[in-house]
């Protein structure tokens, strides 16, 4: 019986890797595409290829930038004395899109975890700590994730960086705004009973 | 505010055009890219490209093909008497899969859609009409969709064969093997008491 024809079969391949895309899924992009006018499928391909091959990370705070520095650290309209910490650079993006923060980042580019083998030399701090001896600098945003990695780094940072007399935060944990507080988890809900503030 | 950059920008649009990516899919997939080493990219990049060059349609049955002929209408071993019409050919991949028919295939790239302005001119009926003046033909199967359009396709291809005295038929409508009766829709089911056999 006839086989799928290989350049389809290594597109689906190529494509069933990408996170959140499964064969099937794979299958009927790859059959798109060769529906699709071969002038798009360049365009496709290229801003894939070029579009990573253009990003790197900022120098400063291992954002993802085009040159040496990202957009947010060359902008000298930021306050440069708090410096939020993050994880990821799509955590950056996320917390961009809330249009309200006006400090600065700090990419770690991972988390705390022993279970995976990852310790403090394997992600960025020793780059924070060295951003921290700027005498500007006044507060310190630990915004890691809120799960066992990221509240560890959080912990270990807050260790690390509070005898230096900074002051260290972490983001509030509490209930989604907009969700029901019938589908809270207890954790969630214990954490935003404990995080309560007077109105 | 830090906007997304560009090149990020113009790899999440160019991914949310394909089907089943939505904006925050593509943000996710494109966000994945970037994390790729290089190498797996390009090769990501090209098998998307090369394998939408490398295909063409089977001068013969319009099946997707590396060369002048596919590679079910260049096996000698296919009983060339059974001509199977299908829409796509992603329809010939799924009938294949079931390794059972062992005929031709007839791809009409379409199905006719006075609703959408696909009349018989618009898809590959002159082509099946030319391959059926071969005396060795026996059987059409008529496999398009059992959908509106396909079922007008196939009553339209039946009523321009049948009186050329060729044996014409349909694929059998009814409830899909492994799934519940329960959920079965009224058209399906109707169709499924229609057809029912002597057991």
């Amino acid at each position: 019986m006839a086989q799928q024809l290989e350049p389809i079969a290594k597109m689906v391949a190529q494509l069933a890797r990408l996170p959140g895309i499964g064969h099937k899924s794979a299958q009927r992009i790859a059959y798109h595409i060769i529906s699709m006018p071969l002038e798009d499928v360049r365009e496709l391909a290229t801003s894939v290829y070029n579009g990573r091959k253009a990003i790197r990370y900022c120098s400063v705070c291992g954002n993802y930038a085009t040159g040496d520095r990202c957009d947010i650290c060359a902008n000298d309209q930021r306050h440069n004395g708090q410096i939020c910490v993050v994880r990821d650079p799509r955590d950056v993006a996320a917390i961009e899109r809330m249009r309200d923060f006006r400090g600065l980042y700090h990419v770690l580019h991972g988390a705390l975890s022993p279970m995976d083998g990852v310790g403090p030399e394997d992600i960025r701090i020793k780059e924070l700590m060295a951003r921290l001896n700027d005498p500007g600098i006044t507060e310190i945003i630990l915004a890691t994730n809120p799960d066992i990695e990221g509240e560890a780094t959080a912990s270990y940072l807050a260790r690390l960086i509070k005898p230096m007399g900074l002051k260290v935060t972490r983001i509030a944990h509490g209930v989604p705004v907009g969700s029901d507080l019938e589908y809270a988890d207890e954790i969630t809900l214990a954490k935003a009973m404990e995080g309560r503030r007077e109105m």
